[in-house]
């Protein structure tokens, strides 16, 4: 007999200390620690298209680890998840810091399960990028929502590069998708490049915006502002209607300068409370527009299947960059060369070359 | 003796027909094609080193030839000419189509050129990005600095990736400081991804804007303006001084959104006309405090540390990428795995893992 939670006696599945078990704000998962047995693959598989919380909770859990045996039942696990995935609606949201985001989506979580369905609010946010606003860990965000039995909300992965967090949502969709979740959210906080990675596994990507804090560009961010699919102005209650709507034009215009979106969709600009719980369901029907224009226009279809082949191609550098930057001899004659670089003594070019040859001809005959 | 100018007799070097001789602006250069011969890397190095206009325009074009016997030449020369170089000043330019960025290069040139010294004027614009306000082959755009002698004016290399355009850009700077040119222009059409591989290459980083066309978000993209180390609105003459003055104001009010630069210095917002050549010295005075300043507190030399390091790198992701995917079983296996990955049956993940050890597994047994 395995146990896996005995550290001290069992050496096959070791458990990272660097990641540990992640916090998870779903009250439904009671799960006493005596109860935990090691699960295998098909356990793994069945728990989630039965839509066990718990198991989806401990499969996440396994896809964001970093030691290796994890990795190895985590994606076999996917593999398996990926026939039942995709049929969901993928929602991204980001907005700065104090935009209302988890206010917002609070009601907007509950405004969509007044529908049925399950709803999945995962995040990235890659401690680089953390700031004062963070997304993770405070359990008591979203208050309405995580008392929902068809909610699963889920915070970031904690550690990892952006692009290994941003993989690790984009797995955790699947098995949220296998599980029956036909909702997701993917939120970011708006002020990084984390923005291009959710809009890179999202079907839309709403931007919260606020009104009048005396700068008009605040928070403008043209990168970001040219992914939105739909740009919403939270806190229009009370004295502040008139600034919202005033900023609700000014987004209009803007977005006038702008290109068309490849999806020929033109981004609507909406205002809103989500503290008041105001106008949700018009941007809901926004949404809800979306999705029947480009489900009629093969976008839909089209934008999903170029994100599955950009997801590869990433894997595929960041992989490649990885066994480079790894290999002992690769390091050693990269700090030579850069000496050499900094005195002027080799072209970056060169020098660049004399490391790949480096490279190559250690990956070709390892014993040298 | 061999004549590489006859094509058809000629085999050893092949001049590559995708990037042809470049157009030259510089009216000094001036060799009928029968008085051209071949050059030795020596001859290259001690033309350029004596400041031979002729021979540095044959050595960029060297650069920029996509032939591998060229380019084995041209990294010898660059090697060569190595020590030599550093001793600019570079200033990156950029703005969006319409901005006057030509006419205020030639008054720019010309008030840099009255204090004695050497010009070189470069310019970074991949195919790729071409618009309708294209910086190429425009020979009449700097009408007073072509007649210039100590103007050497360089089109943008015409073919290739924008990491290649940029290296070759790069690389031609190196020429051109050992040419004894001691201020370097790079300029780039300020609408796509050039202006970071600019960036990247110099020291003082000008955006040229102009005011109210009407919207006053045209044109402002927070990624650029972040970068630059000054901002300068042109056409401040006769009606348009208050709409310039005014646009500055606003772009003060911008900056002040921004977190401090790397280098502590405050980017500064000026206004001048570049038709009615007013205010050039103001520019030229601001740029003139930057460099003061930087050199005061190390970071000019840190700056152009990182550069060399970042170029390296950069050439080895670039590499790194060419090798993986110019495999021929690499391309077969990623199509068959692409095609699996959109019909579900795969992971993204674990189809990228399976090419890679295709890609590695070659490497190691070129056999197989």
């Amino acid at each position: 007999m395995e146990h896996p939670e005995n550290h001290e006696d069992y050496k096959g599945l070791q458990v990272n200390a660097g990641v540990g078990s992640q916090p998870i704000t779903n009250p439904y998962r009671n799960i006493r620690r005596t109860r935990k047995r090691e699960l295998s693959v098909n356990d793994y598989v069945e728990g989630i298209r039965k839509g066990d919380v718990s198991i989806l909770g401990r499969a996440v859990t396994l896809v964001e680890s970093l030691a290796e045996s994890h990795q190895a039942i985590a994606q076999e696990v996917i593999e398996k998840c990926l026939p039942y995935s995709g049929n969901s609606r993928r929602i991204g949201i980001t907005g700065v810091p104090g935009a209302g985001k988890s206010t917002s989506i609070d009601v907007f979580g509950l405004h969509v399960l007044k529908n049925g369905g399950k709803l999945a609010v995962l995040a990235i946010d890659p401690s680089s990028e953390r700031t004062q606003g963070s997304i993770l860990g405070d359990k008591t965000r979203m208050e309405k929502l995580s008392q929902q039995k068809d909610a699963f909300i889920r915070p970031s992965p904690s550690a990892g590069s952006l692009g290994g967090v941003a993989r690790k949502t984009r797995e955790t969709i699947v098995l949220c998708e296998a599980a029956g979740y036909d909702n997701i959210f993917v939120e970011t906080v708006g002020v990084g490049q984390s923005e291009t990675a959710v809009h890179s596994m999202v079907d839309f990507f709403l931007l919260i915006q606020l009104a009048g804090t005396g700068d008009e560009l605040q928070g403008i961010k043209r990168g970001i502002m040219e992914m939105a699919d739909g740009i919403v102005i939270n806190k229009c209650d009370g004295d502040n209607v008139d600034r919202a709507k005033l900023a609700a034009a000014q987004f209009r215009n803007a977005l006038f300068l702008f290109p068309p979106t490849p999806s020929k969709w033109k981004p609507e600009v909406l205002t809103y409370s989500g503290y008041y719980e105001l106008g949700i369901d018009l941007v809901w029907d926004m949404i809800d527009r979306y999705f029947a224009y480009v489900k009629s226009t093969g976008y839909f279809e089209r934008k999903r299947n170029e994100q599955a082949k950009y997801w590869m191609m990433e894997t595929i550098d960041e992989q490649l960059r990885h066994n480079f930057y790894n290999m002992p001899e690769v390091r050693a004659l990269l700090e030579q060369k850069e000496l050499r670089v900094l005195n002027n003594e080799q072209s970056s070019f060169t020098a660049a070359k004399d490391v790949l040859d480096c490279y190559f001809q250690h990956l070709r005959c390892p014993e040298n």
